[in-house]
């Protein structure tokens, strides 16, 4: 086998952290801005996420959710009624205190004494109190509910540690949010959403999750039950890519949602959220990427086929460009997982090898080259991003089919390659999931520091909760570990916990995680 | 003629303002949100929002435009480097000055003092400044101009008197920002997103404008020249719908945009900034509304037809679903405008006529609805909100076509509807606009306050500038009066400036305006 020249310098084995923001940076997918703790989204990561939205946003509405949009800004006072909810989220977050700049008389400018706001205004940090509110005077009666809205929003929660898309100050997502008439179809809706998120995440982002509920200690500020989806990436660490939350009638209580039941009763109501966000992205790198840069996977990919002529700025790229550009029309009007497939042909300038490997970094999904011997031959050189090397020589993988070969086969292709990522990062996910792991000790051995990517243990647990639940996680914490999630249809308890050596009542999964 | 029972209860004729404000409700677009200057814009009016989103979007990216994404957050500091831009804005902005809320000792919450920043940060009012800083980073030589990017983003502008979609503290938009070699090349850019502004506004929202550059006092803080589209409301006010500005070099300057070119020279770019906002729901709602609410252009109606089956409850309701059913997904199968049929089966409770009655306000351009009696004779009872009713019976006008004829002619009406409303906006917009106003006194008789819904008048001026133009915008200040454009295309001058005595160099409209 010979030696590959990689297009990264860092190996993700080497170090995934510094891999992770490398991969960021030569896939050209975003910057940091120079404002504390928020981030420039690229025109390729804003595409990638672009496409998320647009596959979420199906999934959501399918299931009979309206869009609408709620203020940036939220009142100081309704972060003071819901108790839970305060103590969860009042710290750090961004408050507007004035609404005026005047010239400070040093050249510069400042805040205006003058208009200095009654009451601050809090940037939205997650918008339960504010749409709670709007749902109050919107549900009067039963015929009014079930209440189901989403928001695409911007929201920020100041952040001391920042990562790109996995944890910024400033971040997009959607936030559903529902009120039900009562507990039992609120709980199955937070059930239904969940299960959007997994296949969102499964089908269109190619990412292998495990739902499951969270633990008491782990609940969403002034929820009663919090769900969560669990990615894992390549160095064995756990991702929380969505959330799903029932939350009682916490916040319906607090902003009176009430209704009039079918009895003439005013009853209140039970309400949901959940939200998926930018952090999404952050999970595909670090489950897709290579130390080749990114590979998208093809639903969710802006260009899912890039061809490249091998222009040479001379008379002969006109007939090489229109060579392409057949090539383009053909695929341009076929379909693929459900929609036209989205090909550029790429004139820009630049050098043919350079660009090659542009693509790469960012990993576009199939690569088309064409030169002028290409041309004279009927076919073009195509680069599958999943598969990139032949590891016998060491090269590029290209495969040579005619142009109308190429035509009719890539949008086939875009759909294997969805599958095999997925698969390729199912397999990686199980084999690196132990389970059976039945004391504390075997715990600390499989997270000892020097263990490399140890991935996820499965352990059985008695779920104590309060002080004994606290001293669990403080356990927990020495070797730097959560528990993830209870994973929905594991099998049941038939041991001991092996925390507290009580019968055990339903398997954990316990990871490192971001 | 029999006397028509409109679904308002307030007529345009009448008060013009309050009208406004009764379609919003009705149509159940938006609402105050109990935050200063900040409204909550509902399901029906998000719909119509991401619709215009949705086409004009995609125009965005047609024309070689990237969606990207900065930060919600401008350090003070950014204000104070281009210096007519601060004059511009600096004034109403709401400033984040905390990152932490504690408690306050009395039940609340305040801002934490041992969290003060050390540089504010200001909430976006527009993000020239930020993407300038972007764009320094960005380009290094003339490869990588023009530099074309967009973002879709909220901002705000602190505003004493809001009027929901009109002027609201928060807002939401898209900013398209590019860079360019030369200002040859700028400036043709600048003139090419207002026409795909002019095309989307005609096309898309069926309003017409007129595209024109606006005087000195009107450009945009820190441009060299401000072009915009304005469209006439049925006050005959206009609505200024969007804005294309060329930079010049001045926020290169500030920001440090600058490019090696072929010759080797750093050689400062040139800019442009362009966007349309949610103003523009209000723009459709003052054009296309009437006294029974709302009528929203097919292209942009979240849902296009609703069928309503007049259900009561009873077993023989099942049958009728079946055979509305049909006609949708008929429907659903066909395309209209280029796009599929967006159709909806109301099924929810409630009364059949109040249903109907909603739907009429909220402008849906197609309203069936289907009794049993319809069903068993196989027909529909079919409802245009362009044309709604029988002046000679003062009734509703129903067309009751077989459920196959429904079928088959609700997508060319759904077009025939699009054109009618873009026809009926432009006969009515240029019965408004008076020509040939060739001496002030003329104008203050044409704008004097006894005059209802006086429309735009078009007249001749010398183009003072400094000293000069104060006092011409001071003069028509008394009367309310802006001068709206230049408008592109308008005939030559030929008389005396109405302000100066001087020879006139061209034309311009003046009118009251949002």
């Amino acid at each position: 086998m010979a030696q590959i020249r990689h297009a990264l310098s860092t190996r993700r084995a080497d170090d995934f952290a510094a891999w992770y923001q490398e991969v960021i940076t030569a896939a050209d997918m975003a910057e940091e801005s120079g404002v504390r703790g928020c981030m420039v989204i690229k025109p390729w990561g804003w595409g990638i996420w672009e496409r998320m939205q647009r596959l979420l946003d199906a999934r959501i509405k399918t299931t009979g959710h309206d869009n609408c949009y709620f203020p940036l800004f939220i009142p100081l006072g309704n972060f003071a009624r819901e108790a839970e909810h305060v103590d969860g989220f009042a710290k750090e977050m961004a408050v507007v205190t004035h609404h005026r700049l005047i010239a400070d008389g040093k050249g510069g400018l400042m805040p205006d004494p003058e208009a200095k706001l009654e009451e601050p205004l809090v940037v939205r940090p997650t918008s339960e109190t504010i749409i709670g509110d709007a749902m109050a005077r919107w549900v009067q009666s039963w015929r009014d509910l079930p209440l189901k809205l989403n928001q695409w929003a911007n929201v920020v929660r100041w952040e001391m540690r920042t990562r790109m898309f996995l944890r910024t100050s400033e971040f997009l997502w959607q936030e559903g949010h529902t009120a039900h008439a009562d507990e039992a179809e609120a709980k199955e809706h937070t059930l239904r959403m969940l299960e959007v998120y997994r296949a969102f995440a499964e089908e269109d982002l190619a990412l292998p999750v495990i739902a499951g509920e969270k633990p008491e200690n782990e609940r969403f500020p002034g929820a009663v039950e919090t769900w969560s989806i669990e990615a894992m990436m390549q160095d064995g660490k756990a991702l929380q890519a969505g959330t799903s939350h029932y939350l009682g009638t916490n916040f319906a209580e607090a902003s009176g949602i009430r209704y009039q039941d079918r009895e003439g009763a005013q009853t209140l109501a039970h309400t949901t959220s959940w939200g998926v966000s930018t952090r999404m992205v952050g999970g595909v790198i670090m489950t897709h990427g290579d130390d080749d840069g990114l590979r998208v996977p093809p639903a969710i990919a802006p260009w899912q086929v890039v061809i490249l002529p091998m222009l040479r700025e001379e008379e002969g790229d006109v007939a090489l460009i229109d060579y392409c550009e057949g090539l383009r029309a053909a695929l341009a009007g076929k379909s693929a997982l459900g929609e036209p497939v989205r090909v550029l042909l790429d004139i820009k300038p630049g050098k043919a090898a350079q660009k090659r490997w542009d693509w790469v970094r960012k990993g576009a999904p199939v690569i088309v080259e064409v030169g002028g011997r290409d041309k004279d031959n009927g076919v073009v050189s195509l680069l599958r991003r999943d598969t990139l090397w032949d590891a016998a020589s060491g090269k590029p993988a290209f495969a040579v089919p005619t142009r109308e070969e190429a035509g009719e086969a890539i949008p086939a292709l875009l759909e294997a390659m969805q599958a095999t990522l997925h698969a390729e990062a199912q397999e990686r996910r199980e084999a690196s999931i132990t389970r059976g792991v039945s004391d504390f000790a075997a715990v600390e051995k499989h997270f000892a520091a020097e263990v490399k990517f140890p991935g996820w243990v499965e352990v059985q647990w008695s779920k104590p909760t309060g002080a004994a639940l606290d001293k669990v996680v403080e356990r927990l914490k020495t070797l730097k570990l959560t528990i993830r999630n209870v994973p929905i249809g594991s099998m049941p308890a038939d041991g001991p916990c092996i925390f507290t050596g009580e019968p055990a009542v339903e398997r954990v999964l316990l990871a490192k995680s971001y």
